[in-house]
């Protein structure tokens, strides 16, 4: 790759990472905010809510990183609407504690792709994904929540671990339906961008890799949720 | 009624005034956020969903206020949750139009009914209502958004209108209620609890008075939309 192609792949890569992840931020707000309907206390209630918001936080960072780089948000996260409805309309909560462990693994497995994706990203752009980074963590009574559940009634943990799988099932066939459409996206999170003489077919290779990071950085979590991945 | 039972019900119509208003707030957040998923546009979607996290904004504030009086703030809105949740439950939008309208009248009304009640309220409590205030107003696109769609098609506005006589007519249902349930309250939103004479009868009579004020907002606000109220 020539310097200015590989610069003008590089914008691509940002827009398209900007796109994707204000895209998710938005729609997990939406779904948060819409879970929290099913909170069986005032409490919970408005602790999913909190959460919520805090995912809008973070979808106006972005957003305002977007129209910065002379982007139409609205037009970076276009391409990202199936990918991530999809996600959405195959993990439907049934109810509260599914509504919770959901919340658990977006948030996380969210964290671990940003410190992927940093990783790539040239300062002003890695600024704006560590401030989000940053405001993460805001799940921690998840944890406690479900924790208990599962003591309280040891029966629930087989379904919940059931629909941990399902969840990160979904993400990974969503996560490779994106690298396959947004070459440069995934070349982006792969390092490829900064390496000229790296291939597409290695790409996906290293793109497998992160995928496979984040799925053992997952299993962890869920095995200390007491729920087998 | 002497100066300490005057102070004891100010406390209590003060704790009933922050409740009412957190949980409030805190389901417009979570009716909001659920109706950005109504949006035909991912513009329209955002700005509901700002809308929605500006809601939550006030919850916070008003929740931390009560957590400094003292109070626990999911006691304190306890009392209103059948109130507001019925409100919410025969007010359910049908499709994107009706939740703007609806996010308006919820906007502009909420508006009216703080600025009724800061008048009566000690100097912090005022000063938290205030600083809600000051972020409301995030609504002026629903307005530019609507008076479009009934300019385009004038049919529409005869439904939205009935609509918005729906949402004002449960209001007041709603209103009722909790005024004849929580006296301290509703003497306070008459600023009987500052005149030791006033007696219940009056305050009922006087709470009527605050409802035609903001009965009165209401309908100019929808005739500057193109509704008849």
């Amino acid at each position: 790759m020539t310097p200015s192609a590989t610069t003008a792949s590089y914008e691509i890569a940002v827009t398209d990472l900007l796109g994707l992840v204000a895209y998710g931020e938005l729609t997990a707000f939406e779904r948060l905010a819409s879970d929290a309907g099913l909170a069986p206390t005032l409490d919970g209630k408005a602790q999913v809510a909190g959460m919520a918001a805090a995912e809008f936080g973070h979808f106006r960072k972005v957003h305002n990183r977007l129209t910065e780089l002379g982007t139409e948000p609205t037009a970076a996260m276009q391409p990202f609407v199936a990918a991530v409805d999809a996600f959405h309309e195959h993990t439907k909560p049934s109810g509260w504690l599914e509504s919770l462990v959901k919340a658990y693994i977006g948030d996380t497995l969210t964290a671990d792709f940003y410190r992927e994706a940093a990783h790539f990203l040239d300062a002003d752009s890695r600024a704006v994904v560590e401030a989000v980074l940053e405001d993460m963590g805001h799940g921690t009574f998840v944890v406690e929540h479900v924790r208990a559940a599962i003591e309280n009634d040891p029966k629930i943990s087989g379904r919940l671990a059931l629909w941990g799988r399902r969840i990160m099932g979904e993400a990974l066939t969503q996560a490779q339906h994106i690298a396959t459409q947004r070459p440069a996206l995934a070349a982006l999170l792969t390092g490829a961008l900064t390496a000229p003489d790296a291939d597409g077919g290695d790409d996906l290779a290293r793109f497998g890799k992160m995928l496979t990071r984040l799925t053992e950085a997952h299993g962890a979590r869920m095995a200390s949720l007491g729920l087998s991945a």
